[in-house]
């Protein structure tokens, strides 16, 4: 007892957490037992029971299923069911018309059994092809389901046009229930979540390089201490592995109708490239990062020698992404951010110099190059993305 | 009409390059028509129909949403629809007698409306916590689903005892019959491909290691043009982004029975440090790959003095990842990359000594070093790897 009862606290603790990280979680669970709680007024109020009978169960089935956290996902899946309802449902009639005139006692249980069988085979096979599960594997799934659902009760009901109308229409209400409750209570927008992504990630890296040029150099930060520095700066990580995360957002985002500063047919595809760009960077940061890391670290004096340039660097690009976050997240013009992509530039330049004239002769060489040349990297990196953000504020 | 008709010479040509790049999808296309061919015949055999009348759709139902690609998939929905509906479905039942008890004519509806809004907001909100999400989520969503479903139909029909038993028969029906159809013809496993997935990325890294020393430094191998060369070094590419589809593979592979090499309780969580170590490592390659492309090249004479010891490391190293990723594949111990790794490590050695004595005095620094820097660093990501495959080989 006394274990499950710790059982118990911990997951009100875990609830708690998920809770205050994302509050619009909550409030997305009510939503769902509203939108049930709608549709169950099918089964209470009798003239809306007496039309649709047994099917209303459709529609409870279908708000469980569409109810999805974002708009855009929501949307897919309702329409994706809608038409797929639709299509499948005018395609079985057919095939029980068929079956019935062709099929005569005997035949017409194995015309209706080949047809399922070549449809679900064919439509299964369909669902791999990339660019028809990206946006519409939901959709081939539903409609596998209603030609089998349709087709085959077409052999013992014989009002087929009848059942397929009305699972049509309980789903189209049991579609729009969750839609209309979506989008008109606290809706949120996918799309506005890739836009913050995006822009968050930016402003991962912005940190992260900024805090490096202090963190390898020794030189202390007013009152941070060294543990809080280092996890801020751990904080790009996540950036590495975002690549199925901004996909899977992007093909969601193109659901959904124009909201806040987007129109409907926002370029996500442009948020795809910013994104990309952004992990390219990741990965310089990351080998950047293991030379934070590294047992063999280069003494002070040799350090101290390109400590001004590569500070500057750092500060600077740092800033510029920063800056570049900022105008994405705003939407304005990336102005502000090009004053410090200069003086970056012109940083490595000066690094560049000091190094052609050789100023560790003796040395050992092995330790603080690597910093040198991936900061070197790291701002054709910044130029880059500062053309790409250009292009996505047009 | 000739566009429709180049659309689908083009849907049929995307057809053959899905079925070619995999066979297995063409089969599971045939399986899933199987399975569903087979449960249609309860709509067919009169004593079946007689015993489960429209409920009988259930089955069709759960056997289009549970059949899955993989046996893991599969088992994973199946198992989580049938827990899922007899515990929801119990729980309903509860719910239904206290309302009928407890409410009289005008309270029933509103008790089971507000039981339907509390628990459809709760499990909602447990689908977003990480333990539950990665394991249950669909059981979650099935639990609502039986739930409202049972509960809100009992209004109507008085039998809800012998409806919640019916809707529970009819989905294990309709779950085993996909989960036999995939175990029992052409069963894919996903815990085996998973295997193969993380032995093929290390086997990825290892090619890319090997092309590298041949591609720095400009030896020429035998017959193979450059292109083709510059094309497999783009293998390992994949690898960056692999974390969320291994995440996905290990948590299926748990649903899965014990199968060729593996057993029940494989620990397939190993696979996932194996996989994040091969991600570092390509971390490394993806900074070592910027080497090559960038545009500051170093003259020849600066490369020759360090070609000796960074060829061995990249053939030695390379040869090394090739057999643990060999050995991974066959699962034995992984002895036979030992002495590529001591010979890697030797010529590491050298490189340092190199770089101590100062071989380039008066020459400019800015390019050779990143490639002997990280080639150095790869040297202890292969060490860890390495250690890491014996863990998983116990």
């Amino acid at each position: 007892p006394a274990k499950s009862w710790g059982k118990g606290l911990e997951a009100l603790r875990e609830a708690k957490k998920v809770g205050e990280d994302d509050p619009r979680k909550i409030v997305h669970s009510f939503k769902v037992g509203l939108a049930l709680t709608l549709v169950s007024l099918f089964y209470y109020y009798r003239p809306l029971y007496d039309g649709f009978g047994v099917n209303a169960m459709w529609a409870v089935l279908t708000v469980v299923v569409v109810s999805e956290f974002s708009v855009g996902a929501t949307l897919g899946k309702g329409i994706n069911r809608m038409l797929a309802t639709s299509l499948a449902g005018a395609l079985a009639v057919g095939a029980h018309h068929i079956s019935t005139l062709w099929g005569g006692e005997v035949g017409e249980p194995i015309l209706i059994a080949f047809f399922v069988f070549v449809v679900a085979a064919i439509v299964t096979f369909m669902r791999f092809f990339p660019a028809l599960k990206a946006r519409y594997d939901y959709g081939l799934l539903v409609f596998i389901l209603t030609f089998c659902l349709v087709s085959v009760s077409g052999y013992r009901d014989t009002q087929v046009l009848d059942m397929a109308h009305k699972r049509l229409s309980t789903i189209a209400i049991g579609s729009c229930t969750p839609i209309m409750v979506c989008i008109f209570i606290c809706p949120v927008w996918i799309g506005a979540d890739l836009h913050n992504l995006v822009a968050g990630n930016m402003e991962k890296l912005g940190d992260f390089i900024e805090g490096f040029g202090f963190e390898y150099f020794h030189i202390k930060e007013s009152e941070l201490s060294s543990s809080d520095t280092q996890s801020s700066l751990q904080g790009y990580k996540s950036v590495l592995s975002s690549k199925s995360l901004e996909e899977t957002m992007a093909n969601l985002a193109r659901w959904e109708p124009g909201h806040g500063g987007f129109k409907f047919c926002h370029p996500w595809e442009k948020y795809l490239n910013v994104g990309a760009l952004t992990r390219q960077c990741a990965y310089k940061i990351e080998a950047l990062n293991t030379c934070l890391n590294t047992e063999i670290q280069a003494p002070a004096e040799i350090r101290s020698k390109i400590q001004e340039p590569c500070t500057n660097i750092c500060s600077e690009s740092g800033k510029a992404l920063k800056e570049l976050a900022a105008a994405l997240k705003k939407m304005t013009r990336a102005s502000s951010a090009n004053p410090h992509i200069e003086y970056s530039k012109a940083a490595a330049e000066r690094l560049k110099l000091l190094l052609k004239r050789g100023i560790w002769d003796d040395v050992n060489l092995l330790e603080t190059i690597p910093s040198a040349a991936v900061a070197s990297l790291l701002l054709e990196v910044v130029a880059c993305v500062e053309k790409i953000a250009e292009a996505v504020h047009e």
